[in-house]
């Protein structure tokens, strides 16, 4: 049984919102609800950054500040306890690496900051399109059972592909457009929902 | 960039040996170069456990003494600070849940033993055939990196799927046989072989 688990809303803030934030930059505030296209948004993103001469240690720095959320860290290590954990993030790897620590090093996949010797950032590189849906649909080729809780669009692959699927605290919206999905609050009501899963997965129902 | 780290023999102890010292019952000290075909040997462990009237709560019992090997726990802390690590092992989950607590849960795909309600092992079920192979395979589907540790024969599959494949406290008999793979001996030599396939990997030879 594995669980699969967003990461920026599930366990963590939203990272680009807390950067905005800390660094006084509204512009960086802007998300896939702004600008749909994720490749222009992420290309506005990285122009602000040089516009403002942001270097990656200086972001890091900034997302060091940031933390878990509260209780994020008892779910965490009561799941972990039950299922093998992989988080399933569109973030980039020198981003979470903040944050990653705070949660011990759960296994995570996401994507990669193209980043000059200088800490310039130059480009971004998505490790595959659709990563989240594909690592479900591989695992299960492995034979393993899923569990996944996500809270946005880029989840649904992975809520989909998956044997169980939970929304975690997500918009009203989203909740409409899949209703087929379990919703959840807190963390006593996600517990409730991989236990319920688990159940599920030892009766082989 | 994931490690892929094989358990026993890298970070803990071998399982099955210990529970034979610690219940002073001989016979479970058999391993596959006494009986080669696992499936046998299985059935005859499962058997010897039943004649001694053992349940899994008791088997749980003494893998719960154990430690992992001296100085684990620092290095996978390391690897996991530069990797993402999957630890791929042919053992049993209920048998490694103890370990597994004491190094904070990282991710693992092995496989389950059948238990009555009585606590009873009645059986094994592999999750499936080659699965280290498979789940490097299906890794690299991913587009993932993949490096990889391991000591002994049902290590060989890993080994060989991955992009850095290295021995870690190899029997001699076993390195002559594959001389391909890098030998190291301690953790100190382990990390660096880890080092020099991250450099590989991030470079992109």
């Amino acid at each position: 049984m594995i669980a699969c688990l967003d990461l920026e809303g599930v366990l963590v803030p939203e990272i680009w919102i807390n950067v905005a934030e800390k660094t006084g930059i509204a512009e960086l505030r802007l998300t896939t609800r702004d600008i749909p296209d994720y490749d222009v948004l992420m290309k506005q993103r990285l122009k602000i950054l040089d516009q403002h001469h942001l270097k990656l240690q200086d972001i890091q720095e900034v997302i060091a500040t940031m933390s878990p959320l509260e209780g994020a860290q008892d779910f965490l290590h009561w799941l972990q306890s039950e299922f093998q954990v992989i988080i399933l993030s569109d973030t980039f790897y020198q981003f979470a690496a903040p944050l990653m620590k705070q949660l011990h090093y759960p296994t995570l996949f996401c994507h990669f900051l193209k980043v000059e010797k200088s800490g310039k950032i130059t480009d971004y590189q998505l490790r595959m399109k659709d990563q989240k849906r594909e690592a479900v649909k591989k695992l299960k080729d492995l034979n393993f059972k899923i569990a996944s809780a996500g809270d946005s669009y880029n989840d649904i692959g992975m809520l989909e592909a998956s044997d169980v699927g939970i929304f975690f605290c997500p918009p009203e919206k989203i909740v409409s457009e899949y209703p087929q999905f379990q919703v959840t609050q807190d963390y006593g009501q996600l517990k409730s929902a991989f236990q319920n899963a688990m159940e599920r997965f030892s009766t082989g129902s």
